[in-house]
């Protein structure tokens, strides 16, 4: 099968939101938009391996139930009959949960990670587990990108992202711990949300990083990315202490921004010039729209912001690094020769940061932190790339973290929305947010969405 | 067999961090160490029940590997040799973990959590399983008092009190989201250490509510305590991104307080008048010993903080409720039928907890803790009482968590002393300090222990 071919504007993929009104009217019912999104997975799946576990018969008999729901005018959420699939890493008590690694091969949890909990409670249809990278952290999995099958998809999220970014399926569930959830939203052409840390409930989820895994969606629209963010948060909360994601059910109005700052991030240099270019041409549309631009030629404080974001990844890495000591250590007294090379490197790495080394990058990530949100009285959010460019040929790397990891270390939202192409390849464009002002993100992203559209 | 006798004065109990200069020079070893508690078990076991799970098999294959390591002079660190009991919600690789729930009847977790795996990774000798009341929230075990068979030995950590108050075992380990250390040390007549929040690693304990749970330790001497507690820190750190607890490998030498802050907090009203005789005459003697006591009718800024401790009990069940929606509503999708009336009353009331109200009782808990944080202008630390009395007679409740539940609020350390003894019982003297300074309250309560002593 060939590869799909991108296109910036399209707006041909499932969305369930979309959908959900002709489910009350009796005009579709959530049974045929699954064998839509099974027809779909039939066509692409042997080339793209989005899915990791996927068997038809107990979503078929979740979506006859939401289909019997909405003809009865009952639909038990906003979520009912949205099909999701779930980044293997998070547990399902009717599917495995493997991790991509052999130590937890055919692993059986017995329980629903508390997102899945919340959308299985809702009237969601499971629909599979997704392909990720071993425990998130190291070895890539199968998936090929959708829109070149030399490439990588990113990861960890990579079937998420592949999945929703092909239209096998409306939205996914991912965790993004350094930018596994944005990167290969935007290799793969979808919508990718990274919710402000904590803000949903991280419980079942395998653990990587704690202070940094984050749990979010992919999805093929920027409504069922958020539709399904906060019905989670509405039913389990966040992580606690985090109450959960606030904000209405539906995606929020689009809400033009008065000003929006321009990043380049650490990652400025790694940007090929095509790539460059449409952003600028992204920005360009903003400015356009209305929205008065700062960057760090034009903005001391910017600048001053740009500075303390050179070098967050060693920081995000000592962090991240010492966090990784259990599980890890205690899977490596009987798995040693389980973890792939880069895994058992990442583990052995966790035994020789000292607590005080981890203390002082707690100290420079709690700086950037307060930095970041002091730059609200500046401007309404923040725009930049979210990867250097398309997504690198090779199914062995999931591509460089640089554009990413900065975010995930300030705690705050961000989405990626896949409105730039280069060479044919989708580019991802990041907005990015204020800690816990996650719905004021979704309306700026819903913005930037319209009016960067080609 | 008759119940055992209480005596406050008494330094009869196994202590480890005694012995372990013995296991060094050869006068005494790990096995026979061992072999010590497990005559003492097979004593006191059939009355008491503290244990879920024993089989002295493989904890007498870890204390020869420890006496060959003393025997070559390579410890593998300040714990090797260690006897260490497991509560019950503690996943245990070589023992199932129960939750004293038939959902989890036999459930292998597959791996050691964090704290395990320290103690392991430490040569320490794992020993067993101890009884938990039901997910350490509901329907109490079947474990005695040891200094009374018809009184509770206090909850959740009923087993892991019973063992170390009676002897059987140096030190255990333990948790508290509301009592669930102190109380049952106090009913038994052990020491008990609640640390700061996080700063032991949680990994791999059963959640009841992420943001009160707090890994300690139960002991029969306060050496073992905060051994055994310290060397956790050391190999796994805290729950992310605490970077665990800090201080010396062995217990902090006693410091003497210039000023105590003498408590009486919501549970006062509880106290019958030879418990609080009993108080007054320790405060005494740590007056006499040369510390100012501080107190609500001395120091308004004292009976301030007592006026913010009236009711706390109400903010910290609408934290925990709310936190325990996720595991236990997906439990009640499957296993209602399962759980004891109360446990299904608990995890039904979390529903009925909004965000809003979440956040209410977050923002008080967060004044609580600036007005605590606050104190250390003016004193040292505080004690007050552990409970408001001996145990109370029957099994089937482990009694009132007023005297404990204010400080697991504040995330701020305490331990409990069983230095008091009011009718023949075990009655626990708590010293409280202040967040993250947990090397600073062990070294006062050294002191409070010291001069204290009958």
């Amino acid at each position: 099968m060939k590869a799909l071919t991108f296109d910036p504007a399209r707006n041909d993929l499932p969305c369930f939101a979309a959908a959900a009104p002709r489910f009350r009217d009796g005009s579709d019912t959530p049974r045929a938009f699954l064998e839509r999104c099974l027809e779909r997975i039939s066509a692409l799946e042997p080339a793209i391996r989005a899915f990791v576990w996927l068997d038809p018969a107990a979503p078929r008999a979740a979506a006859d139930a939401a289909t019997a729901r909405y003809r009865q005018g009952r639909p038990l959420s906003p979520v009912d009959g949205c099909p999701v699939a779930i980044k293997d890493i998070i547990e399902t008590v009717d599917m495995p949960t493997q991790m991509n690694s052999p130590i937890f091969k055919d692993w059986q949890s017995g329980r629903d990670a508390a997102s899945v909990y919340a959308l299985r409670a809702g009237g969601a249809v499971i629909l599979g587990k997704t392909v990720t990278t071993e425990f998130a952290m190291a070895a890539a999995g199968p998936t090929r990108n959708p829109f070149d099958h030399t490439r990588t998809p990113g990861g960890s999220s990579s079937g998420s992202a592949a999945a929703t970014g092909s239209g096998m399926v409306p939205v996914a569930l991912g965790t993004q711990t350094a930018g596994s959830i944005v990167r290969p939203a935007a290799f793969c052409g979808a919508y990718g949300f990274k919710p402000s840390h904590a803000a949903l409930n991280i419980g079942g989820v395998h653990p990587l990083s704690n202070s940094h895994d984050t749990l979010g969606t992919l999805a093929g629209s920027l409504a069922d990315a958020w539709l399904v963010a906060r019905h989670i948060a509405a039913v389990v909360g966040g992580t606690p202490p985090h109450p959960g994601l606030q904000g209405p059910t539906d995606l929020p109005a689009a809400q033009a921004p008065r000003t929006l700052i321009r990043l380049e991030t650490d990652g400025w240099k790694e940007v090929d010039a095509a790539t460059r270019d449409a952003l600028d041409a992204a920005i360009g549309k903003m400015a356009a729209a209305g929205a008065a631009i700062l960057d760090r030629r034009n903005t001391p404080e910017v600048e001053q912001l740009e500075r303390m974001l050179q070098g967050v990844a060693e920081t995000a890495r000592v962090v991240s690094t010492f966090e990784r000591r259990w599980p890890y250590l205690d899977y490596a007294t009987r798995h040693a020769d389980k973890f792939s090379k880069a895994a058992a490197e990442r583990v052995e790495a966790s035994r020789h940061i000292t607590a005080a080394a981890f203390q002082t990058a707690l100290d420079k990530q709690e700086a950037l932190r307060r930095a970041v949100a002091d730059m609200a009285a500046l401007a309404d959010g923040f725009v930049t790339l979210t990867a250097s460019g398309p997504a690198p040929v090779g199914l062995d790397h999931t591509g460089s973290r640089s554009f990413q990891i900065f975010w995930t270390l300030t705690a705050a939202p961000c989405i990626t929305l896949p409105r730039l192409a280069v060479s044919g390849q989708p580019v991802g464009l990041q907005v990015l947010g204020f800690r816990d002002r996650d719905a004021a993100l979704a309306g700026l992203a819903h913005w930037v969405d319209q009016v960067t559209r080609p």
